[in-house]
């Protein structure tokens, strides 16, 4: 029996398994919230905590971690975390490895998603996947001749901020009309915000659904909104639909991979928002490029499913 | 000594040469142009009357094979050309194997020319790359880890049908604003044309480079006027390099190549094009993703040194 180690630290949540390699169920599971003004150390004595608890004393042949934010994969350095403080460039695997006596795996977590779906989930026996999370933000990860392909300087599978609307709204990051900045959580409830701030008599769905209070306007209730038929609302949803689809189809074109996993809690937004950024992927790529799209098959525990496949990667 | 046999069907142009592996002087080279009226067979029987000629009583270890339109470069079957007629679904691997009785290998200029760029040329020591041609169309060819990467259907590389102006005009795939559209010579030609018809006022350096005869202009009379300080032809160049700009930003943060390589007529378009395309596709990429663009080191011989490496890939 091979033991493996699985980590998730997620930014909101810290979360840690064991599972003996080759079996689809956990041996042990636990799972933590981060508390609110967490920084690096605290995650990592909550994560040291779950950790021994679940190992006692056996000890795992390998240690593969998702981190929620950018990270370095070769040298496993952490680069920051957009959510909380004190994680700039630390050394994750270096400091796991030490104290465990193993070899730790860190990558990000789009990187991440790719791999687990790749092997455990929809990405099953495809040889090339491009997984996309659209949730608070917009991210990718790639698999290409069945490995993980992280670019240059591990910056690839950045579709949330590639530019498809130059007239579009400014983004986070500078530029205007990104896809992140048309298809998230956040800026479609930002979106919604300005619309219905702009326009008293539009919207009444989703008004109600606030009690008139904007602030408290998200991109799921965006979703429901528009599920009941709010005008304003399927107009936003309809928004995000596009720019993802004419991400996906620019995608299509450039790299051509064999499959798509979508996959984040907009995903959740309904059949109408599936079937516009399909027909719009569809309608960007050229005639000849196959497209498949697909939801993302594992659920909660993605992260940690591809931790685990991430020990497994051929180097 | 392995002698190698290079191909080049052109469209417009064939050529054939062979080389000692590991030379680079060709011990033999022959050139023809296409006749106009060609078809399938008459440049095969041309190209079949080069090589007998090149070779004479020798034999090729290997042929390698440029294609000026899509290939399925598994099968080494021409899907069409887009110049020539009858083309159709024409198996050409198999045809030369059968006729010369060594391996035969077969790709489309772009993936050829990324290939020849990435061995002998402006990517020598790089793992991975992007190049471009930017000429009567625009399309791209992939290095990724050392060998070519063509897509689930061989459709990869088509930056030039990525959508970059939602709002742009109409291109011959039926999409709007792609970067074909606004990049390429006729295109930028067109462009220049529809601009000076519809303002009588404007564009008098390009007008008076075609003697008002506006059927006259092409995508290096603009580039010439714009040197010569033409309003209106600079506005055109200026949208070509734009759109080239926000397509490589975009590839930059999708995929992340170490090197982006630009080759075709319009790369000869001058110093403002190649810095308002540098500037701008900085400004696309995220901060944090490197960006190197360089001009193709291979002349008119690239497609023939393409092939040759071809022959040398791992497979």
């Amino acid at each position: 029996m091979t033991l493996i180690l699985a980590l998730d630290f997620g930014g909101t949540k810290l979360a840690a398994a064991t599972v003996n390699l080759g079996s689809r169920e956990w041996l042990r599971y636990e799972r933590r919230l981060s508390p609110v003004n967490a920084d690096a150390n605290t995650d990592l004595e909550i994560m040291r905590s779950l950790v021994h608890s679940l190992l006692q004393d056996t000890k795992p042949a390998a240690i593969g971690v998702s981190f929620g934010g950018p990270v370095d994969a070769t040298t496993g350095c952490v680069r920051l975390s957009h959510h909380v403080a004190g994680w700039e460039n630390l050394p994750l695997k270096q400091l796991l490895e030490q104290e465990f006596g193993v070899q730790a795996y860190v990558d990000n977590d789009a990187n991440i998603a790719a791999l687990g779906e790749h092997r455990f989930g929809a990405g099953q026996g495809y040889d090339s996947l491009f997984y996309i999370t659209i949730s608070t933000g917009v991210g990718g990860g790639w698999i290409l001749n069945n490995q993980p392909w992280r670019g240059s300087v591990g910056m690839a599978g950045e579709i949330g901020h590639i530019v498809v609307d130059p007239n579009g709204p400014v983004c986070l990051c500078g530029k205007r009309g990104c896809v992140e900045r048309l298809a998230s959580g956040p800026y479609m409830a930002q979106n919604a915000r300005e619309l219905l701030t702009r326009e008293r008599k539009i919207g009444t769905i989703l008004r109600d659904l606030v009690g008139d209070n904007l602030d408290l306007i998200t991109g799921q209730l965006v979703s429901q909104a528009a599920a009941s038929g709010d005008d304003l609302a399927q107009e936003v949803l309809q928004k995000s639909a596009w720019a993802l689809g004419v991400g996906i189809g620019n995608v299509a074109n450039l790299v051509n991979p064999q499959l798509f996993i979508l996959g984040g809690s907009v995903t959740k937004a309904g059949n109408r928002w599936w079937e516009v950024l399909s027909q719009v992927a569809r309608e960007t790529a050229l005639p000849e490029v196959d497209l498949k799209i697909v939801p993302a098959a594992l659920g909660d525990d993605a992260p940690l499913w591809g931790a685990v496949a991430l020990t497994q990667v051929r180097r």
